[in-house]
């Protein structure tokens, strides 16, 4: 898994910030998390290949959410894509697209698919062979979900050191991989465990923006190995943070630390903070560690 | 009046080349023309009051014209706007931003006014004080109108020189401007003429995106000061440019040489080109003078 943040400032995009959006590539797949305004811009100067882009996820129709949404699947067209594409997000997510394709006369020549969202439970919305998605429901203005994304177990490892005492056929290392024991070419069974490794750890993330304060999101992303969670306000604006259902920074650092996760990433700073540096500040008293999301900036899983 | 070149890109934006918007000032008045995605970005970038923005002109609907629009009509929300906002566009620009507003349950504070357009003749759609906008009907894949401007007339100038030679009373002043002739204190009656010049010259603009070569332009913009006239392609594209309704630097260049313009600029360049400079080469064989749309790039009025 590498998380790279597209955009992370809150509200409306400036000369050298984004609004949200990011990539996560998970065993290969590329994801787009959000997609504000000029999105298809940073993919670019990240170099991103579009057609790798299969799975679009919106949290919710606030337009530094989903403004470049549009000129996305447009610039898509025009270069010729053939894959599928599909698109999660609120209900009301499809029309908005359609229309404005129907009123430019330019209909997608690849398939789109619009998977429109409208419950409030956690949900399962994408079973895909090498990783899921869930939602994880928000309290913001309007309806909004996160995401965790979870990766599938991949094969047990072989341990060759191992395998360097017992006579293995070739055609028995799938076996050793799916966990099953085999037989020797001397007849002797020797159990799975004794010639392989573990899988490595299915990785996991979490994307949460916006949302007012909400302990019970903890329960849905205990032990994930990153969160990332809004923080649009330090606490001396906390009226302000439930006036517009966003969190501060020790909020997010509070679900961080209940959820028992491995590391959190702070995003969605109101642009009326010059200094950033006491996010951290403020997220520390609950959790570490903390890291700021900055446009740009890629996360690597250990 | 002066033009700013925010955008020129055909199709899709890139990492160093916005789609098309342009900032038109005139007599104090800021007008935008075509948003497409990143404009409030652009506008940021050059130190734009957003509130002095009170009319936005849209050509077509396709993305690389307006996808910016929705985006700046809620930054001028977020940013606390009280000035009315006027929208002239295609029929359906209503719904389209409406809708998006609706969902994101974000209505404008400020009043948003939208002038939606369907005929297909040449019409009179603003009679500002300062300068009135008719609508240049143009042929290309979907409605799409060009725009002229044009300033109107300002006051006779007083001809300081001559007036020292006559009692004009201070209160005649605008009177004179006005193109009265005066009484002098001693009781003499003066022609108008005489003791002023006629008015600077009102400055025209005519903005003509997207289209295909479309000769009978020509008579609507007669000795208009500067034409903007797409030209997607060069002349070995021709068959592209006839079958997606452009037009190259030549046919622009005739357009303005039957027009009798006094300057023609080209944009809306497809991206396949590598250096611009042919259109000017292809261009100046019908017309002189021609400069290349930049972003960024300001155009003033003699």
């Amino acid at each position: 898994m590498e998380l790279t943040i597209l955009g992370c400032n809150a509200a409306t995009p400036r000369k050298n910030a984004q609004t949200t959006a990011q990539l996560l590539e998970i065993k290969g797949q590329m994801i787009l998390i959000d997609c504000g305004e000029g999105t298809q811009i940073q993919l670019r100067k990240l170099g991103v290949k579009f057609a790798r882009i299969q799975h679009i996820f919106i949290s919710h129709l606030h337009g530094d959410h989903f403004y470049g949404l549009i000129g996305l699947i447009s610039t898509f067209r025009l270069l010729g894509r053939t894959a599928d594409l599909h698109v999660y997000g609120p209900k009301g997510i499809k029309e908005i697209i359609t229309l404005q394709l129907k009123l430019a006369n330019s209909w997608t020549d690849y398939a789109l698919y619009f998977h429109e969202l409208e419950g409030e439970a956690s949900t399962l919305v994408l079973d895909h062979e090498k990783f899921t998605v869930q939602t994880l429901p928000l309290d913001h203005r309007v309806y909004t979900n996160g995401y965790l994304f979870r990766e599938k177990e991949g094969p047990r490892r072989i341990n060759k050191e191992a395998l360097t005492h017992h006579k293995v056929s070739i055609a028995d290392m799938e076996n050793l991989k799916s966990g099953k024991d085999v037989y020797t070419e001397d007849g002797e069974l020797i159990k799975n465990d004794q010639l392989t490794f573990a899988p490595v750890a299915p990785k996991s993330y979490a994307f949460c923006s916006d949302t007012a304060y909400k302990p019970d999101l903890a329960s849905l992303i205990e032990g994930v190995d990153i969160l990332y969670h809004e923080s649009t306000f330090l606490d001396h604006h906390q009226d302000l943070a439930q006036k517009t259902k966003h969190s501060t920074a020790a909020e997010a650092a509070k679900i961080a630390a209940t959820a028992g996760v491995k590391q959190l990433i702070l995003g969605h700073f109101s642009s009326r903070y010059p200094d950033l540096n006491e996010f951290i500040v403020q997220a520390n008293a609950h959790f570490e560690p903390v890291h700021l999301a900055e446009d740009g900036k890629k996360f690597k899983w250990d």
